[in-house]
C-alpha cells in the first residue's frame, strides 16, 4: 500500500496515500483494533450536517472566511450526497468522547476542501481540520450534538412513520373485526368474551402511545450540546455561535433543533439519551405483547389456538415438509430483546459519566441508533409481511366461544358469584354445558339462561 | 390459635378467629409461602381508595343500595385511616393479577362491614366481599388502577417535593459557587477551566428535566383501568360507571386521574408502568451523575481531589480512627443500582402479558413503589445530610486552576492549535509554567500571554 | 423514649435507653431514613457467627484474652439462637461498605457482653466494641465475609434442597409420562411427536445443570475476605488469623469455607457475588420455561392447549366464578423477572468498585440473598402445590396427536423432503388426513402410509 | 441483475443468476429487510463445520451415498476456506430457529457441490439442500450447535489467550511494583498503605478467576444439540450419528465436543448459553474495575490522583492541544457496558422458549458472539496499548503516602481506636502531621510514634 506521511502533534505517521483522512484517524484504525462496529451510517450524515452548519455559522458569524466556509460546506455536501462512504474505517471502540471520529471527519473534509482549493492531501492548507473544520468546536459538544442529530433524523423520518403504518393497519383490522365475538383469557385460562375488534384496539392504543412517549423524549433530543466547546463554557466560540448553529441545523434537516439551555448538562451527561432508550424499550415491549399475541392466536394449525391466520411466507422448517411458522413474530421478538439489552447499556453508560464530560458517547450513539433502526425496520417488515395478512378463522373462535365456561360470569347479578361458580364447576366436572347446569341444579330455566347469557351483550358495560 | 370455619367456592377452610381476612386469604398465605415481601403500604391505602370510590359510585349509580355502600366506605375510612394494619398479610409472590390480595381487601371491607353492621366475621351479611365490595370490579380492573393511584400519590407526594428540595439547594449552591473558578476535567484529565456554580448549574439542569420527564410518564399513570372488569369489556358495570369512579378517584386524592380511554390495552398492558420506570431510571441516572462528582470532588482529604467539603456524619471505618466518607453518596448511589434493576424487572414483567390480561401486577407495583420510594427518601437524606453542607476548598481549587495545563486551550486562536500543543507538551515534559515555555518557544512574550490567558475570560463563548 | 447518652469519636448521642444498639448505630438510624429494608435475617446471622470465629481465632492465637472472647462468644451466641432480633435496625441504604451495620453488631455483642459482665449498657468496659468485637477485623473484611457465609448457608440449606425436591417430582413425572407420546411444537406450530416423559426429561436436565452452575459459583463464595482488614493487607491482624478464622468459619457451619488467596480482589470486587447471581439468573431462565409450558399446556379448560392438568388451589377470579388459574407458575413467573431485576443491581454495583474497597456491599448482599431466598421459597412451592399435583388429559394430548399434519415428516427418508411438503400442504387445504392425501397424491398406497408413519417410532433416531 | 428461477414448497422466485444461495434464503432477504447485521464470521464457518462433519458421519453411518458426502465435504471446505464469502446474506432477524440462515448454507453448499459435479445453480442434483446437505439434520438441532461451536472456537482462540496475555502483564507489574508502598484508598478516602503490587495482584487475581468461570462455562457449550433433529427425538438420524457426528466435530476442532445427554433441553433452552453470558459479563466487571482504578491513578496531568503514567498514544482532544486520555480504558469500558447489555438481551432471549424449541437462535448467536469478539479484541487492545506501559510516579505516590492520615491505624493496638482517631482529627483540623499531633495530645512520643508508624510495616499482617 501506498503512504504519505502525515504529522500532528504526537509526530509523524504514515497514512495511506489515497486516503482522505489523516494521521488521527490512522492512529486510532492502528490503536482500537476492537470488534468491527464501525459508526452507524446515519451518525456519519449527521456530523457532516454538524460540519457544515457549524462552518456556516462561523462564516456568518465573522469567525471563519467565507471562502474557507465555503470549501469546508462543499466538502461536507459531497458526504452528504453519499461520496466519500469508505473514507470513515473508526469503530465504536475508541475513545469514549469520539475524538478520533471527530477528528476523521475533521480530516476527511479538510483534505477534501484542500484538494478542491487545488492543494494535495496532507497539506491542510488552506483548510486545517482543527483550526477551520473545528472552529469553535470540541469533539464534546460536536460528537453528541451528531448524535441527537441522527437520532432525531431516524426517528422522524423512519421510525416514528413505521409505527403510524402498522398502527393504521391494526385499526383497520381492528375495524373489520369488530363484530368477531371470541373467549377473552386471562391467565391464558377462558374468561368472558370481547370482540376481535375489541383485542386488536388495545394494540393499536398501545402504539398510539408509544407516538406520544417517543416524542415526548425527542424533546431532549432538539437540545444540542454544540456551542459548549470542551467543557459547556463556549470558550472559543462566538456568543451567538450556539443559538446560530442550532438554528442553522434546524433549517438544513426540517427540524426543530435548539441550543440546549445548560451546556454543562448537555456535555456532562447523557440523561435525554436514556430517556428516549426508556421510550424506545417501551415501544419494543408493546410490540412484544402485540407479535406474541399474534402468534399464539394463530398457533397451530391444527394443536394450537388456531384463532388467526397469518401470511405464510416461507417454508418453516428444514426437516418437517409444509410447516409455517410466525416468522415475522420472531423477528420483532428478538428485535424487541436487542432493544432491551441496549438499554441497559445506554442506561449504564449514561449513569457513568464524570465532572464535565459523559465519555461512553460512541456507545451510547451505537447502541441508541441500532435500537431505532431495528425498531423501524421490524415494524415496517412485520406491517407488510404480517399484519396487512392477518384473517380470523371463524370457525375455530366459534367454537370456542360456545364452550367457554366463563359466559357464567354474566350470571353475577341475577343468581350471585357463588351460585354462578357452582354452575361452572359443576358443568365443567360433568363436561355439560352451562345451561344444562344451570338448570338442573335448580338455579334458572333454560329459557331464563338463555336470556341473560347472551355473547353480544357481555362486551360492554350493562 | 382459635380458628373459624369460612367457606368459599373451593369449599372450607379454617381462619385465625380473630382475622378481618377470610377463606380466599387463608388460602394464599397457606400456598403462596415465598419471600416475606408483603404489598407497599401505599398499595393497600390506594385499594381502599378504590374500593370506596367503586362503592359510592355504584351506589350513585342505583347498582348498589346506599347503606351497603355506607358500610363498605365506613370500613375503607378506617384502613385509610391506618387500622386494620396487620390484617394483609399476603406476599407479592401469589397469583400475577393479585385476585389474592383484591380479595383479601374484600374479606377486611366485608368482615370489617358485617361486625360495624352488628353481624360476626365470616357471615358476609349483608356485605358480600364478591357481589358488594368488588361489585362492578374484577382484580383484573381494580388492582392495576391501585397500583396507578399509589405511584401517583407516592410521586406527587414524596418524590416530586423531594427533587424540587434539592434542586432549590444546588441551585443555591450554584449561585454561591458563581465566581469560584476551577478546572474543567474531561477524560478525568485536565481540561479548561469554569466556575464551581457552573459545574453545579449543571446538577440543577438534570433535576429540572427529571422532573419534567416524571411528569410526561405521570400522563399514563393518570388513566385508570377501572371499569374495564374482567377483560376490558366492562361487563358488569354501569355504562357511567368507569368515568364517575375515575372521577371520584380523582376527588379523593386531588390529583388528575381519568378513566382509560382504552380499557383493553390498560388491563393487559403495563406500558404506562414501564415507560414511568424508564423515566425514574433517568433520574437514578442523574443521580448517580450527582453523587459520583460530589464524592469525587469530596475525596482526600489529602491524597484525593479534595476540592469540597462535605459534612461528617458518622465515624467512617471500624478499624481506621478517624475516617469519614462519603456516605449519603454511597446510600444515593446504591438505591440507584436497586432503581436501574428494578427496570430490568418492570420491563421484562411488562413485556410477558398474554391476551386481556398481564400477570406481572404485584411484582410491577412492588417495583415501582419501591423504586419511587428509595428515590423519594435518598433524594430527601442525600439534600438534608449531604448536599446543604457542602463547601468549596478555595485552596485546592486554586492551586489546580494555577497548575493546569489546558489553559493553553486560550492560545488557539492566536497561535493555532498545533503550536498551542507544543507549548503544552514542553510545558509538560519540562515541568514548566505555560508562559515561560510560550515564551522560551518564541511564541508570546510573558506579556501577551497573560493578557490572553485570563482564566476569568475563559468560562463563557468569546 | 427514655435515653442513654452515648459518645463516639465525633461526640454525643442520645441512644434509647433500653437498646444494645450504641453511638454509631444511632447516627446511622438518624442518617439514613431511606426506604424501610433492614438487612436480611440471614446475613445477621452470619455476622453474628463472623464474630464468634473472630474472637475464638483471636483467642486462640493471643491476640484476645479467652475472658473477653469468652463473652463475645456467649452475645454472639445469643444473636444466633434468636434473642436479641430487633437490636438491628439499619436499612440497607447506609454507607456502602456496610460500616454502621457492622459497628450495630459490635455495639450489639459489646453491650450484651458487657451486661453479662455486669457492666451497664453505653459502659464498653469489659469490651470495647472496636478494640475487641472487631479486633482484628476491619468491615471491609468482615462485612462480605457474612454476605459469603449467609449465602452459603442458604444455597446450602434451602436453595439446592429445593431445586433437587423439584428435580425428583419432575423425574417422576417423566418416569410416569413415559408411554404418553404427543405432539411437539415448535415456534407454537405443530411439530414431529414425542413423549411427555421425554418432554419433562428437559426440564430434569434443566434443574440438573443448574445444581451443577450453582455448586460451581459457590467455589467464589467459599473464599472467605476475612484477615484482609482494612485494605487486604491484613494490618493489624496476627500473621495466622485468617486461616484460622476461616476454618473456625467451616468448623462452626459445616461449609467449605477457606481464606481467599488474594484480600485485594476480596475486598476491592465482588465478582463472586456477580458469578454467582449469574448462576441463580440462570435457574431462574430454567425456571421460567418450566413454568411456562406448564401454564400453557394447561391452559383452557376448553379453549387453550389443555394437554394437561394442574392442581386448583384457589379460585381464580373475583368476578369470574369457577375460574381456576397457574397462580404456583405466575408466582415463580414474578420471582424469575426479579432474580434477574437483582442480577442486574448487582452486576452494576459488581462493576462500580474502586481502588481497594467496593462500596455497594450492602445493595449486593440485599439483591443475592433475596434472590436466593425468592427462587428457594417459589420452588418448594410450585413443587409442593404444583408440580406434584400435574396430571395430563390423554384425550387432548390424543387428538392433537391424531390430527397434528407434522407426522408427515416420517415420510422425508421415503418420498423425499419436496413431496412430503406436498402432502401436508394438500392436506391442510383440503382439511383431509395425511394418509387420504398421499394416495389421492399417487405417493403412497394407504397400507405403505400405515407402515411408515407411526408415531411410536418418531420418538426415536431410527 | 440477471436472475434464474428456482422453486421450492411454496412456489417460484427469483434468484440473482450468480448467487449460491437459493430459493429460500432469496425469500428470507426480501421478507427480512430488518437492519445490517448479518450473522457472524466464526458462525458461518461453524456451521460448515457443522455441516461437514454431518456428512461424514452420516456417509460413515451408510446413510449417505460417499460421493454424495464428498461433493458436501468439498464445499465446505471451500467455504471453510474463505472461499464464497458474500454467500451469506442474510440478517440476523429472522426466523427465531434460523432455519433461513440453514438453508442458506444447505443451499450454497448444494449449488456449490453440484457445480463440482457438473451440475447448474438451481439444478439440485445430484446434490438436494434437504434430503442431502441437511441430512439427519433439522436447523433446530444444528443452528444451535453451530453457534456452540462458534462460541468454543472464539473463547479458545481469541479470548482466553488474550485475558492470559493480559493477566501474564499484570502479574510483571505487579511484581516491578512490590516494593512501592502507596496509599490505599476505600470510599474514595485515603486508607491504610499497601504496595502498588499488591493493588495490581488483586487485578491478576480477578483476571485468573475470570479464566476460570469462563472454562466452568464451557462445560455446557461443549455439549452439542446435533442429532436431535426437529424436537429434541432424533427423528430422521441413525441411533450413533449424534455421538458420531460431535466426536467429529471435537476432531475437526480440535475442541472437547460432546454429543448433549438430553437432547429436549438442548433445543429447548439456552440455559448454557446464558450462564456463559454470565461469566462474559463477569469478566467484564472485572475489566471495568481494572481501567477504571488505572484511569483514575493515572488522572491528571496535574489535577488528578497521578499516581500512575500511562501511554500517550493520540492526541486527546480537538480543541485542547497537548491534552492526552486514558483512551483505552475507554474502549474498554464501553465494551464492558456493551457485554452487560447484551447479557440482558441474551438472559431475555434464553427465558423466553416454549415447549420443544427456543425461537431467539440468532439473536443469542449474535450477542454472545460479539461479546466473546469485543472482550478478546479490548482486552488485547488494553494489554498492546495501555498496560504494558503503565509506570509508577514515584513523586507522587511518595507524597501521598507521606502526607496521609489513615497510617494512624498502625495506633490502635497501642493507644486504642479511640485515641487513635482523636489524633487524626487534631491533625486534620490544625493541618499537622500525626507524630507531632501524637505528641501535643500526650499520647505517645515522637520516638515511639516513629516505632510503631512504619508503613512499610503495615502492609502485612503482624
Amino acid at each position: 500500500m501506498t503512504t504519505r506521511i502525515e504529522r500532528d502533534t504526537m509526530g509523524e505517521i504514515a497514512v495511506p496515500a489515497e486516503a482522505y483522512w489523516g494521521a488521527q484517524t490512522e492512529r486510532s484504525r492502528q490503536n482500537f483494533k476492537i470488534g468491527g462496529e464501525t459508526l452507524p451510517a446515519p451518525l456519519i450524515t449527521a456530523m457532516a450536517l454538524v460540519k457544515k452548519a457549524a462552518a456556516l455559522s462561523n462564516a456568518q458569524l465573522g469567525r471563519l472566511p467565507k471562502d474557507k466556509a465555503e470549501l469546508i460546506v462543499q466538502a461536507c455536501d459531497e458526504i452528504l450526497a453519499g461520496k466519500l462512504q469508505g473514507q470513515f474505517p473508526l469503530v465504536v471502540w475508541q475513545t469514549g468522547s469520539g475524538t478520533q471520529s471527530n477528528m476523521n471527519i475533521n480530516e476527511v473534509i479538510a483534505n477534501r476542501a484542500n484538494e478542491l482549493a487545488g492543494s494535495p492531501k496532507g497539506s491542510y492548507q488552506p483548510i486545517h481540520p482543527n483550526d477551520h473544520v473545528n472552529h469553535a468546536q470540541s469533539t464534546n459538544d460536536s460528537f453528541p450534538t451528531a448524535i441527537r442529530v441522527a437520532a432525531v433524523c431516524e426517528i422522524k423520518q423512519k421510525l416514528l412513520p413505521a409505527v403510524s403504518r402498522l398502527k393504521d393497519t391494526l385499526q383497520q383490522k381492528s375495524d373489520e373485526f369488530a363484530d368477531i365475538i371470541k373467549i377473552g383469557r386471562t391467565h391464558l385460562q377462558d374468561a368472558t368474551p370481547l370482540t376481535l375488534g375489541q383485542e386488536f384496539s388495545g394494540y393499536v392504543s398501545q402504539l398510539d402511545y408509544a407516538r406520544k412517549r417517543i416524542e415526548q423524549a425527542l424533546e431532549g433530543l432538539y437540545q444540542l450540546p454544540l456551542g459548549g466547546t470542551a467543557v459547556g463554557t463556549g470558550l472559543n466560540s462566538h456568543p451567538d455561535y450556539a443559538k446560530t448553529a442550532a438554528s442553522t441545523l434546524a433549517d438544513l434537516t426540517g427540524f426543530d433543533f435548539v441550543t440546549a439551555p445548560n451546556k454543562f448538562e448537555a456535555l456532562a451527561t447523557r440523561d435525554a439519551e436514556v430517556f428516549a432508550s426508556g421510550a424506545l424499550k417501551t415501544l419494543a415491549v408493546s410490540l412484544n405483547k402485540i407479535a406474541n399475541d399474534i402468534r399464539w392466536l394463530a398457533s397451530g394449525p391444527r394443536c394450537g389456538l388456531g384463532e388467526l391466520y397469518i401470511p405464510e411466507n416461507e417454508p418453516g422448517s428444514s426437516i418437517m415438509p409444509g410447516k409455517v411458522n410466525p416468522t415475522q413474530c420472531e423477528a420483532m421478538t428478538m428485535v424487541v430483546a436487542q432493544v432491551i439489552g441496549n438499554d441497559t447499556t445506554i442506561t449504564l453508560s449514561g449513569a457513568s459519566g464524570n465532572f464535565e464530560l459523559n465519555v461512553y458517547m460512541p456507545v451510547i450513539g451505537y447502541n441508541l441508533l441500532q435500537s431505532i433502526r431495528l425498531l423501524a425496520d421490524a415494524v415496517a417488515s412485520f406491517d407488510e409481511h404480517c399484519a396487512v395478512g392477518i384473517l380470523p378463522n371463524h370457525e375455530k373462535i366459534n367454537y370456542y366461544l360456545q364452550h367457554s365456561l366463563m359466559l357464567v360470569t354474566a350470571l353475577n347479578r341475577h343468581i350471585g358469584y357463588e351460585n354462578a361458580a357452582k354452575v361452572a364447576k359443576t358443568a365443567y366436572q360433568n363436561n355439560q354445558s352451562l345451561k344444562q347446569t344451570a338448570a338442573q341444579l335448580g338455579l334458572l330455566t333454560e329459557q331464563q339462561f338463555d336470556e341473560i347469557v347472551k355473547p353480544e351483550q357481555m362486551i360492554a358495560p350493562n
